[in-house]
């Protein structure tokens, strides 16, 4: 019943998330970890003042290769994922152009099963990283944020 | 006034936490990069279902190494560091045991200059990384945050 | 002081949501305890994307029959009614379309006397049970939630 | 993909806490529908000043009959299915004694499969209903609350 | 409808925590302000790493005089009152102690009637105002905040 | 590194906030303890049903005369002052329209070394006084709320 060290879902997710373009090394040494593990994953980029984009992007994304769309269940786990990986980013309200914030964010989702146990079955982690701040270019820090959900 | 690319004061301290003991050449790797941006750091472990420990720990370390602990403003800029990256941890309610759940965490804290322009000074990141579950060993998943403030 | 079993008012407000369209006997059965206990009521319907929305549909029907809008004491008593309601609908947040999701609710709201003292006066009840999910028909769950105050 | 009217888990729930004892009636009614739908549930009472022991009592109670407990993607989805209903009960701060409130609750946990396609698969319900108020015996009114997770 | 200038509840309450002691010329011209507006007020002090010992040491003072503690109908009115006012002291997360941090807090509770309408009845407005920290003296700033309910 | 008495500079914010336009005694006591404190300060007022505005007036405010708006160090010292005062106002959820109420409120924004040891420096105190209510003129009560970050 205990999380496979070589299985680490949130920290690959969080991993991939905090990849550098164009960093080919860690790149490659990832996916090799990522493949090895059996995982389904996929990245993307977004940038915006309405948190409600931020959940669309990772979905849209997330619908295209991971999850399937049509399919309650697995939308329900996701979206709960992304809102748990929001409020690692927002800390305390999950607002963003409503308290004059905005967020340029890379996401990473990864599925898979990081159980040792077959019947844990598969689940889903959302992992952000990126930059908050006030809607001026520079004035902003980085944030992140990671929610897994069982699938 | 922007982040510089080779200081995100952010990810590295969330790569600090992330690191496996034993995993030598990514530690080397990361500490030759924080050397190198002229950070301060240190890291260690916490378990517990009370939130006010991991408060404790995180601050008890950062007092040895990184952080003048008779001075407030340091006091007070940690402090609010810590609460942000356990908003990361705790999605929603910055509760352990008096929710039936409990945390074993790796953090790290780093303190620098991650900005170009001289005046924005120095700002410290705390990052937490571990699982959170049931107080039974294996029902968990993992979970972190990350804070980030000007000291 | 104690609450009258036979006048539970939040339990009344949540079966007078929770009604089925049709379901005459549940209703009837119903009417006759909301009028033995002397209760003032009135239900009604609302789908929104915006939380400020479910607000507005449930004061404006309030004040049709209920509430007197004109009487500040009451609209306070009734707005904190509501948004405790939404507190349980929304589970977290009080938001709906900022992070995508949308809701289709049955309210009611229930006036009356629910302690056997005369001096604790009249209360208000507001529940709502309907919907929560995605602005996709289909993938969604129930959720519910009631607010309770003194008027 | 849509919820069958006939298999409503979530009302279902709330009615089965909501339920009087003795009122035998209506408890024959609802035990029919639950079987009905092909429903595994339990019900069950705590009263208590720790919200930890809210949650304890509900998972105790779901372990000996409808939760399987050394598998932790069914604690999991338990798990936050009871945080969600606590959130409705609480209104806001997930606290009870450490805000100087107790509550006296019902609970129901229901589980299956409330949509109509088969590979949505089961979920969970878990209903709370009770009073919150003063720990002084007949300060309090009536809450309630509802959550509802994919298992 | 509109709250009279010169019966600003919450201002006096307000003003009436920032009083400091030996300042008796403020203090007559406020004593004086709040009997004109025909209100009755009390204040006192509480130091605590506990929350609910704040809403102890508040509703305690209240019953002495302004309220009538077995009628739910004040209790309830308070402690919402109460609440709210912590809530702008803890700003986020109504924890003291739980997340290692004290207060200590001068309180003033105020009861009257602030609206010109004579059917708005009487309301209760708590302020608080001290200062809140690390559990070491002197790692502190200031803190307030204030609650409004209808009584 | 206690706080100085006479340097009350969250106290100092708030009776700014409270102040009544043409209370001309009480203004000059006021201003000069502020000057006798070396205290940089502005106020302003600001109407509105989104909690950005209220952001964005404060900002604007102090960004003309007290905070350096091209140093984001001084920026974020500020925002994260501003929103803890916000929550205080809103005691709960940081939103004003978005759950049907709005805002009239005086701020006030102090600046200055509020400590006795010389390295605690300069710290900002935000302070908002005002009413929160229905969009209708007079269904509202008074709200406050005070942020204080080093800066």
């Amino acid at each position: 019943m205990s999380l496979y060290i070589e299985r680490r879902i949130g920290k690959m997710a969080m991993q991939l998330a905090l990849l550098e373009e164009g960093d080919h090394e860690a790149e490659s040494f990832l996916l090799a970890q990522l493949k090895h593990a059996g995982y389904q994953f996929c990245k993307g980029k977004v940038g915006s003042m309405d948190a409600h984009k931020v959940v669309a992007a990772v979905e849209t994304a997330a619908k295209k290769t991971i999850i399937d769309g049509s399919f309650y269940r697995e939308t329900h786990s996701l979206y709960h994922a992304i809102l748990e990986a929001m409020q690692g980013v927002t800390r305390g309200q999950v607002q963003l152009g409503t308290v004059l914030r905005t967020v340029g964010l890379n996401f990473a989702i990864v599925r898979g099963r990081p159980y040792d146990q077959e019947r844990e079955d598969e689940w889903v982690a959302v992992a952000l990283y990126g930059t908050i701040g006030a809607p001026v270019r520079g004035l902003e820090h980085e944030t992140l944020g990671l929610g897994i959900n069982h699938i």
